[in-house]
């Protein structure tokens, strides 16, 4: 088969590469009904993380099983299924206590390279989570979704711990912040301040649940959140950018005793000890443990109660991948959906 | 009245200060029973935090009410009081929250310098907490413990997700952690470790709950908690040192999903970003919102409970502050009680 491969900076091609196969009796191959562009597979295509030669790319994933190895007991040929960017057995003590993500098993999908037409997923019967039946062509982008921007956009809302009546702030308006809105909304919260300054994003991020837009960054954006919170900040900020900058303004938009949900995967930061401990406020983020989240996410989905693959405003074949790429490193998209 | 004052390095003398006055309405002058130095005293008297000029010090109290404004409402002249290091009026939204030490109107007592025989306390009816009646004289060291060292080290423990059954670490065998010790045992943890080499310290820990002794540190000390925890870390770690080593130790010692309660003044720490986001623990911490826990401490002191007093081992008259704080800095003292 062919896939994605980065070769070096803004150099990603649609090239030949072997085909999966089923290495351990608890893989699974699936056919890919759509893949798509992470905004974390831009850090190595913009060569902040340079790859150490030719590298797989992709690590989002929904499509039809079509082998699964002598160990797999759960998930059957022909199920539609759905798994996170970590491969987790399910099982361990952590997976046990919700982060799959780093399971004591755990492998990165993005080894495998899913943007391609098939995939071998690691410890299937852990990590896939099959739809109640094949699910209508139109539904697939938000399963998709599911995999990583809603699951991780849902984390990071959960992590800042939205729940009803709380004032939430959103810093990025990436694919993974506007879910957060949508997950914050979901969860309950009074009011979603996103903060962004593209159009479409704003758009997208009031259908999602934002009731205020502000364009402000940095020290203005954190005054400004304080100005519309009494001067306290908001209860729960959701990170989804990953720089020094968003992560202290994350922080310092935070009230006292509220929490920071952090998910953009950290480049350059440093988190300064005594202002972090006058703070006050709760860390958590990481890769997010999507898997915890699978069965709630796929059901909302089923019922029609979200639809997060309204992310997706480019989709293109597989084999203009490099295409995906550019046009989210332009901003020209906010997300680039892959379909075989 | 004389007072306590830092001149500089090492140099805490008992001189004149001027007696203190109601200021606000909603002050109160209370006579000490008994105050104490602090494990954080010890930076500005190391010279490590230069203080700016002559420095009134001490932030720790428990005592009669002697004098109340006219806005006091609660707090009557000749009740035994306990009251946080940081005044608050327990009223704002963020009192509310439990984070008191954060209050919209918070003061710290440490400008008032509580190591004298007299002490201001702003915001009285937020701020203080009365005990039933009059204690008796040996309570009165366990009722001054809960003004900081035991808020503080409850606080961590708290801020650690401590629960029934968990297994907990504890960074720093000061007095803070040694009644994160006692937190810990209270909250009903499984297994406490306690990290320490000093041999009167760890008896005490032993005395408060600790069920393992480590005298590893650093990345031995990491690995070590690893093995005792099937290579996973424990659930809840309490960090109550505030250097860069004891932040990292803290952290790396806590499995995925766990829970780091920081209490020790920050001194030069940055938390590496990248390493943060892979160990996806929970992070709390901060100036211990104290006044939150008082009534739960004072009525387990006053029930015989708990007898957090015991981390004094040194008692001084006042006049002789000096030489509580060297026998603290010179490790001779896990805590130094001063009586009028």
């Amino acid at each position: 088969m062919k896939g994605a491969v980065l070769y070096g900076p803004r150099d990603v091609r649609y090239v030949e590469r072997a085909d999966p196969q089923i290495v351990d009796p608890t893989d699974a191959i699936i056919r890919m009904s759509a893949t798509c562009v992470c905004g974390s597979d831009l850090w190595p295509y913009r060569g902040i993380d340079a790859p150490n030669g030719p590298t797989p790319m992709g690590h989002e994933y929904c499509g039809i099983v079509e082998e699964v190895g002598r160990g797999v007991k759960k998930i059957k040929r022909g199920q539609f299924v759905v798994g996170s960017f970590f491969a987790s057995d399910n099982t361990c003590p952590i997976c046990k206590d919700g982060y799959q993500s780093r399971c004591v098993h755990a492998e990165p999908l993005g080894a495998e390279g899913a943007q391609a037409p098939y995939l071998r997923v690691p410890l299937a019967d852990g990590t896939l989570v099959a739809t109640p039946e094949l699910p209508p062509n139109e539904m697939v982008p938000s399963l998709l979704a599911a995999s990583d921007v809603l699951g991780t956009g849902w984390f990071a809302a959960d992590a800042a711990a939205v729940a009803p009546g709380k004032t939430v702030a959103v810093v990025g308006d990436g694919a993974v912040g506007l879910l957060g809105v949508l997950a914050a909304k979901q969860m309950g919260a009074a009011r979603i301040i996103l903060m962004s300054r593209n159009e479409d994003r704003q758009k997208l991020g009031r259908e999602f649940g934002a009731t205020d837009i502000i364009t402000e960054r940095g020290d203005e954006g954190v005054a400004r959140i304080k100005d519309m919170t009494d001067g306290l900040g908001a209860h729960s900020v959701i990170e989804a950018v990953g720089t020094q900058e968003s992560m202290m303004q994350a922080i310092r938009a935070t009230r006292p005793g509220g929490h920071v949900g952090y998910v953009g995967v950290s480049h350059g930061v440093a988190l300064p000890g005594l202002e972090l401990f006058f703070a006050e406020v709760h860390l958590l983020g990481g890769p997010a443990p999507v898997r915890r989240y699978l069965p709630e996410l796929i059901d909302l989905i089923w019922k029609g109660k979200i639809n997060p693959g309204k992310v997706f405003d480019l989709t293109l074949p597989l084999e203009r991948v490099a295409e995906g790429y550019r046009a989210m490193d332009e901003r020209r998209a906010i997300k680039t959906m892959l379909t075989p």
